[in-house]
């Protein structure tokens, strides 16, 4: 059976792919819950040029499928689904109340 | 109110002290477990020196606390409590099993 764990640092950096295995960017890092250690989402690197100008889009943790042959992750979305989700400039990431919480995990159909 | 999350690269090199203020060293990475995205450990650096044959310290999340004033985490562990803590060399992470999850959190009178 594979490891049930993984890394953070592993997590950081890694490659997201559509279900076509069309790129869509790279996770920044993760966002965590500090009371409960839940991991709240992962907040996808997407848009830009060279880094200049991507945003950053959380995504619940559960839409992250690793795939070993891609050697990165598969989420069930499009690009078309990414450019009207919700979205931060890195500088200017969001205090993750309970409303933001559930308006992203409301827009990818994820219980919250 | 304080923000109710904390990115995973701001924890990643975060110092850690014991309850006198004493550093014990530092967080390496967070072990998450990949099903439900929570933290089961997060991996202590400490012991060595100059980063040379220092071991990581799986710590239960729960133990964690910030400080603001030490801009680092607080655990209520002395140094003595560690050494005979379960360790692991970095090159030589284990796998996660519910066998080991439940030994690291028993060390620490944790409810697993």
């Amino acid at each position: 059976m594979s490891n049930p764990v993984i890394s953070s640092d592993k997590v950081e950096g890694s490659a997201v792919y559509n279900p076509d295995g069309d790129k869509l960017g790279s996770i920044d890092n993760l966002v965590i819950d500090k009371r409960s250690g839940l991991v709240r989402y992962a907040a996808l690197e997407f848009g830009g040029f060279l880094g200049i100008g991507s945003d950053r889009y959380p995504i619940p943790w559960s839409l992250l499928k690793y795939d070993t042959g891609l050697d990165g992750y598969v989420v069930p979305l499009q690009k078309s689904q990414l450019e009207k989700a919700p979205r931060y400039a890195q500088s200017d990431t969001p205090a993750y109340t309970d409303d933001y919480g559930r308006k992203v995990y409301d827009y990818y159909g994820v219980l919250w």
